[in-house]
């Protein structure tokens, strides 16, 4: 039967289960990446596995996130990831050497195989045709321990792009009016296939900004078709033997569908707060600008930084705005700075940072009291610029450029100059000195653990009665950073999960950690897509180490139920949405029985405070019933050892 | 009279008092510098004192410190000081123009000229033969408004220096072998002046550098004759009609020698916890180092990146070090991207931060707990860093590079390279497109201010009777990172005393602040040395706002002395140092008729809890009586309106 790409891929690697979306089905991996923010956790994950080498093809522990290094935490985090990755097999990409995503992309990612990240834009190595997943950290140890990766089968909902994009309109633009259409609930529990003669216009790294958005679609990935384009991309990269041409089959099938004419899109801007806030920059207005952020593993690459450089040359900085540019990668700044583009920004009045996530994940450049930040990146949910009365649109780099020479926002086809497109160049600079292989002695390697690297925190075993208060009620598309912030002040202490739970929901209300504390347990009742955004368990591991024993709302983004599922906090879903309204912040809830009506697909749930009754399912699969009753994941992997992994 | 040069400027800007060294004197201020981290209060103090436009030749406000914006109090501060400058006639150098001092150097410091700055290491403008003193922001605010700045006439200590620096030495190795003979005490009244046949072989930036932290001597200032090098590095800046030669003249007097033989100087290292605590590279040895930090306003010139990237073309950085660079200004940072060093440099795996003091005031990368960092800054007090418990180092330009390629510290001659001295270019790159001029039209600038802003505390005048308690004891050297801390935390909050007041003393007692309150008022007692390092009038003003009445020590650093002085505190000093170790934290202090007291030389302090009686004295001229029974600066000034200013 004909195949479409995302079925072809999986197929390849079905270890378990039957492609039927819905269905939980095991897939091998081949590739894993970590974060610094999201690996020091799933480094000590890894170590209770007792393994001593990955198992995968290639697995790579990035540093990108905590990269300002205001206090010892950031600095011992790193060092204890470059030994640990020595000692286990992982290649370590040190501090300086960019976004993981993007090096991935340059230098890693290969058409065909399954990449398992612990960060939500992993899937921007969908760009290139490989089957690019974001997860909690555990789900990446397992699979460096060489466990399969258990999810449901997706849906494929397949793009038909047509047409080519006009001058000034960008890719960034093509995934913001797939936002548009499909909004940040759309891509639940799909894959998102892009084909059509529109995709042989589309560059690689254009591919990979619109893959790596697709995260803000709740997706579970992207991808595109590995082509002549790809080919030529890996060829640049010294890599043309990674390449296999690699599409959909002809004839095949797609769950659902959006056609996009790619000539017809025009500049647009995600308004704040949401990515799917999406309206074209004409209609958004010229509203004066304070900042404009260029960077982020959206649009940080060669071409989106020689596109800005390129509109900046002999220009300066609107005076009140604050430009700056954070480069993907080392190659891409190596590239810039030989080039003299990089020269061009900075005598331009751009304010060069290092080559790190930064500001999108609000490490530094927190935008004025109440004013409005355009940025090339992939997220302005509210509070997270670390301002929390600012603005944050997200627009193309074209978009972003044209801003900082106007002071506001500005449709880049208003300046009035003549478009030039960026090629990317027939051989990129390679040099992974950067990359630290695995130690060839590993027996050798001592990892170095500082104060901030405190021993994970283990759940028990599911209760037969769950008793206790709601501590918390949150209405819809609560992401992860509501539950769990990022920034400066929090990110270090990743590594440290009492002390980053004082900051769980710090954002929405500063006293739930207290209150926790106090009630010793609680339940969390929440809205629709609750805990979109980032991959970070941390937003179930602190809520759990505070005592939340289940989350009940209207509907999950999938990394964060995993998430849940994994350090055993029940998932439940109102069978009834209207049942939200009848619960109030305070409400004693009861289950009875819990392992029992857990073996079926309901979960009732008395609310005491009421003196109501009502239904809440899970749809959880028979292995995660084991999860959640060992309580957790690496409870049920220690026990069922030889049998998951 | 033959003169010296210091001797010379003085007279020329003389208002006040005769030119004998210790007698208080007034000299006219030709410009002023600001940087944010000190300026936002200085230009609250300039608004408190009613004058429409700054009435001196030049007045430029700098943002440098408070870069990494985490959060929105840094960007609030920085539009604040931008519309404050449009509106009162002062030059507005924007965010990632680079460190207030490197940019003065270039493009505005003239020979000959006095110039007040809210910055320690305003002396670097020395290595022009420019006047150039740091001094909290009141005096510089009052400078502004066009009143003289005060100061004792200092002694001039005379540095003769021969021979030629052989290679591989650089003049960070002059300054610290000024501070190895000297101490951090060893400058306190004097300034110290440069001269002698080894004078021409010197570059300015070079001078600039010795100069810079002769900030670390506790001296008034540093400066260099003004001679044909200076000629030629201003007209590599386009600014050869800003220069006039100058120099001391034939047969004048020091009051105190020194010589320094260039040619027998060897790479020196300043170990931890201070910038005096010099011997040779070769003799601490080779410690291992975790991280390696170029830049500062010492050491981040164009020579000075140029010599680190020619040392690292084609290498790479040692897999245990994290190398930073953060180059002095948009100049030398335009400068080395337009040549290709900066593509060496990140080629090597350089870590590229903002034009801006960065890492040095502990804004970011911090180092690794307990371990080694190698910087070419200025300051290596315990704790800056941002890591406790880390050890800092304070080298070269060239013995930073060598080190991060070695992984431990490592004189740069062991390298075994054929070395090759950077000279400064003909033509600097110029373009001062990121200073915005005052405004036109001033009466049409709104000022604005976020909610970080916060009005001035005011001191009340001083009482005739300070009964309290010593409420902290503390030994010798404290330094102004002891009494207000900088990095990311506190820095945000300088615009804010009663917030930032709460980390007053943190890295000694946490408990300070809170006893401080409890009390209502209270006395400190501290030994030699109090209050050296940087010229933050937060480090008076904090402790004024908590309720100190008088500072009583064995001496102190000049610049918080008058910072005290300036907000009302009383500067006190032992008459016998004995006394020092009869007095404990706690004990109860009683000091009688004050004003009548103050009128004379000394005061009697009686210690209740001790019943002992015992005789400080304080130097205070008349007219620093007067300000101290005002209770402070700002109220004197006001009273006095049309004297002083």
């Amino acid at each position: 039967m004909a195949k479409n790409l995302t079925q072809k891929i999986i197929s390849n690697h079905l270890v378990e289960g039957e492609m039927i979306p819905g269905q939980e089905i095991a897939i091998r991996i081949d590739q894993t990446l970590t974060q610094d923010a999201t690996g020091t956790m799933a480094y000590l994950q890894f170590e209770a596995l007792n393994i001593s080498r990955v198992q995968t093809e290639l697995s790579v522990s990035y540093v990108d996130h905590n990269t300002l290094q205001n206090g010892f935490e950031n600095a011992d985090d790193h060092r204890f990831l470059q030994t640990i990755a020595a000692k286990h097999g992982i290649y370590f990409s040190r501090p300086g050497n960019g976004i993981c995503h993007q090096v991935h992309v340059e230098r890693f990612a290969k058409p065909g195989k399954t990449l398992l990240g612990s960060d939500s834009h992993t899937p921007m190595s969908g760009g290139m045709g490989c089957l690019a997943i974001g997860a909690g950290g555990l789900d990446v140890a397992v699979a460096m321990a060489g466990g399969p990766y258990y999810l449901k089968m997706p849906k494929v909902l397949g793009i038909h792009l047509t047409g080519k994009l006009q001058p000034w309109v960008a890719p960034k633009d093509v995934i913001l009016e797939v936002l548009r259409n499909l909004t940040v609930k759309g891509g639940v529990g799909k894959v998102i296939e892009y084909y059509g003669e529109g995709v042989a216009s589309l560059s690689l790294t254009d591919r990979a900004t619109i893959t790596n958005m697709g995260a803000e679609l709740g997706a579970t990935t992207s991808i595109f078709p590995s082509d002549e384009m790809t080919k030529q991309y890996l060829k640049a990269q010294g890599r043309e033997g990674d390449w296999t041409p690699l599409g959909a089959d002809e004839g095949c099938e797609y769950d659902e569908h959006l056609s996009i004419d790619l000539s017809e899109l025009e500049p647009l801007v995600a308004r704040p707060h949401s990515p799917d806030n999406v309206v074209k920059v004409h209609e958004a207005g010229p509203i004066p600008v304070s900042q404009v952020a260029v960077g982020s593993c959206t649009n940080s690459s060669f071409s989106d930084l020689m596109t800005v450089a390129t509109l900046l040359k002999g220009k300066t900085v609107h005076p009140n705005v604050s430009l700056s540019i954070s480069p993907g990668s080392k190659q891409v700044f190596t590239m810039i700075a030989q080039n003299g583009a990089l020269a061009d920004l900075i005598a331009a009045g751009g304010r060069i940072l290092e080559s790190a996530c930064g500001p999108c994940i609000g490490m530094g450049m927190s935008p004025s009291s109440g004013s409005n930040s355009v940025r090339s990146f992939n997220r302005n949910f509210e509070g997270r610029s670390g301002t929390k009365d600012a603005n944050v649109y997200l627009v193309s780099p074209e978009t972003a450029a044209a801003t900082a020479l106007t002071g506001k926002l500005t449709d880049p086809r208003d300046l009035g100059l003549t478009y030039e497109k960026v090629s990317l160049p027939e051989q990129f600079t390679l040099d992974d000195n950067m990359v630290i292989e695995p130690a060839k002695n590993p027996e050798e390697v001592e990892i170095v653990r500082g104060p901030n690297i405190k021993p994970l925190p283990i759940n028990t075993k599911l209760a037969d009665v769950v008793n206790a208060n709601v501590l918390l009620k949150v209405g819809d598309n609560i992401t992860t950073d509501h539950i769990m912030p990022a920034g400066a002040k929090v990110l270090p202490l990743r590594s440290n999960i009492p002390a980053i739970s004082e900051y769980v929901y710090a954002v929405i209300d500063q006293e739930f950690p207290k209150r926790c504390k106090e009630a010793g347990k609680g339940f969390i009742v929440g809205g629709a897509n609750y805990g979109q955004g980032s991959s970070r368990e941390h937003a179930a591991l602190a809520p759990m180490y505070l005592g939340i024993k289940a989350v009940i709302v209207k509907s999950f983004a999938r990394i964060h139920r995993q998430n849940l599922i994994n350090v055993g906090i029940l998932p439940l879903v109102f069978r009834d949405e209207s049942v939200y309204e009848q619960i109030a912040q305070g409400d004693e809830l009861l289950i009875e029985n819990t392992v029992n009506q857990l073996a079926g697909d309901e979960i009732i749930v008395r609310n005491v405070t009421k003196d109501t009754v009502f239904t809440t399912v899970h749809d959880l699969s028979d292995r995660q019933k084991e999860i959640i009753k060992a309580g957790g994941l690496l409870n049920f992997t220690k026990m069922n050892s030889g049998v998951t992994i």
